[in-house]
């Protein structure tokens, strides 16, 4: 007899179009970017960051969020989101048409003057002012909290400090509330820590994990997080990306890495391994240089046909 | 109050000397081989593979284990071990004076006619006579089962066939039975599978993890065995190396990845991970080419200073 069991769903929001191309020297065309969207959009994906609305002065690569999000397709599949730092940027995302706004709070103070020029309780209350923005707009929200693994510039960050913002971003009741790794230094016990921790100060709320492979570990702490509960992830097309404030970022995990772990661990992501693949390789061209997805080079598991 | 407490010990056997090497285009010289295990040895390495005893026809980058193991260091603070596939092989090896012979078994039929031209029947019977002739010279055994987690040629490999062959390999009293994902095809949860089940197989037998980055699961798939208690990994440094017979088996897990996880959660390992760095970059200059290991390049915890 045939199992008609469902399999659970993970859910992958692909951050390629934004946080991967804002950190890659290639600089890419609003036509490349879009077709770079469609090109997800047909490998199956139905959650995209698309844009990102802060001062074109600060990133410049990311001035064209209004031109990109104006053509990306609307068939309703995908919900596109976009960052947002201030109010500034939250009406502009709004205008431009997103599904989803983000923002971020980064857990250390010396990180967060470098990132966001504010300090952590000040992008705690810009924060409060997007969501209530784009609440007021009807959007959805979601809401980072950087380095909460480890930071740059300070080192070791403490769990209590993160779960502190943890607990003051969920009084906005956002849609998600992230933890990112944003320099890829977490390990999966600290994985698990933090995220059974953020549930506590953050119940009701989905949480979404964030990881970069900088040190290889990305995929364990993805493993980790899912032990937890986690069942959404960012993660860029090829490995594209990283933060280009953070020194040896090297990128963000490979979608095609975290497809192909999830899928054969049992889950499915709607998400077709071989046209991410088709995807990375077309990418490539675009970028003009190789990427750090090993998946993309080895291939999904061996068919032996 | 300072804690007290000793950290619980994650032991790394060091693979790059042959599994590592072997697999790699640059032919060392046996005075550079030599100096490579000085140096693993320095950065605290205790246990190294070191030297193949299989056919020189067959393997002839491999041809000169009796030179290699007649100069290395013998301070006795270094456990040298050396694959062998037959009679022929051990002998070799025992008079080369070698701590411990590994031998291999692989899973699947068609995988191990192409690796080991001989049927995996056959493997076991030659395991028992490597086995026999190891003890009677008062020298450890492991033996390692190759391709659990999945095979190039016959692609999924079932758990049970995997577990009939530890149970076999179990009778010979190994002083370690090693699972290998060769082609780097595993994910965490078939890995914890695997591993409770050789521990219901070969019980009172240590068991070694063996884990390829090729698809970036290999720290997701040690962090799941050692939720399953297994504190031995193989690992090679900067991730030199692979299975000349697996397609696209691009790499044995880094030496350096490895002990980044395991340190950051909290084990000790005995190795220094600042001079395990310093190697690789000298074994660059020496392979004359750049390695997969993503720690040799990012480096360790940031240090603020």
């Amino acid at each position: 007899m045939l199992s008609l069991a469902v399999k659970e769903r993970i859910q992958i929001v692909e951050v390629a179009p934004r946080d991967g191309l804002q950190a890659d020297p290639a600089d890419l065309s609003v036509d490349q970017k879009v077709e770079l969207i469609e090109r997800l959009a047909a490998a199956g994906h139905t959650r995209i960051e698309a844009a990102s609305f802060v001062s074109p002065k600060a990133v410049p690569k990311m001035a064209d969020g209004d031109a990109v999000m104006a053509a990306v397709p609307r068939s309703g599949e995908v919900s596109y989101s976009a960052l947002a730092l201030n109010q500034r940027g939250v009406e502009r995302a709004v205008e431009a048409g997103v599904d989803e706004v983000c923002g971020v709070v980064v857990a250390t103070e010396t990180f967060s003057q470098a990132n966001q020029r504010a300090s952590v309780a000040e992008s705690v209350q810009r924060w409060r002012i997007i969501s209530e923005t784009a609440k007021a707009a009807g959007i959805k929200t979601a809401v980072t909290v950087s380095a909460v693994c480890g930071c740059p510039y300070e080192g070791r960050v403490a769990v209590d400090k993160v779960l502190d913002i943890v607990g003051e971003l969920a009084e906005t009741q956002p849609d998600e509330l992230v933890l990112a790794d944003t320099i890829g230094v977490g390990v999966p016990t600290q994985v698990a820590t933090l995220f059974e921790g953020a549930g506590e100060r953050a119940p009701g709320i989905a949480l979404r994990g964030h990881f970069h492979n900088t040190r290889n570990t990305a995929l364990a702490n993805i493993a980790a997080a899912m032990d937890n509960g986690v069942r959404v992830f960012d993660s860029s097309l090829g490995g594209v990306g990283g933060c280009p404030f953070a020194p040896k970022a090297t990128g963000n995990v490979a979608t095609e890495d975290v497809v192909y772990l999830v899928h054969e661990m049992g889950y499915d992501t709607g998400l077709d391994l071989g046209a991410l693949i088709d995807t990375t390789a077309w990418l490539e061209t675009q970028l003009g240089h190789g990427v750090p997805s090993l998946v993309a080079k080895a291939g999904g598991f061996p068919d032996p046909g």
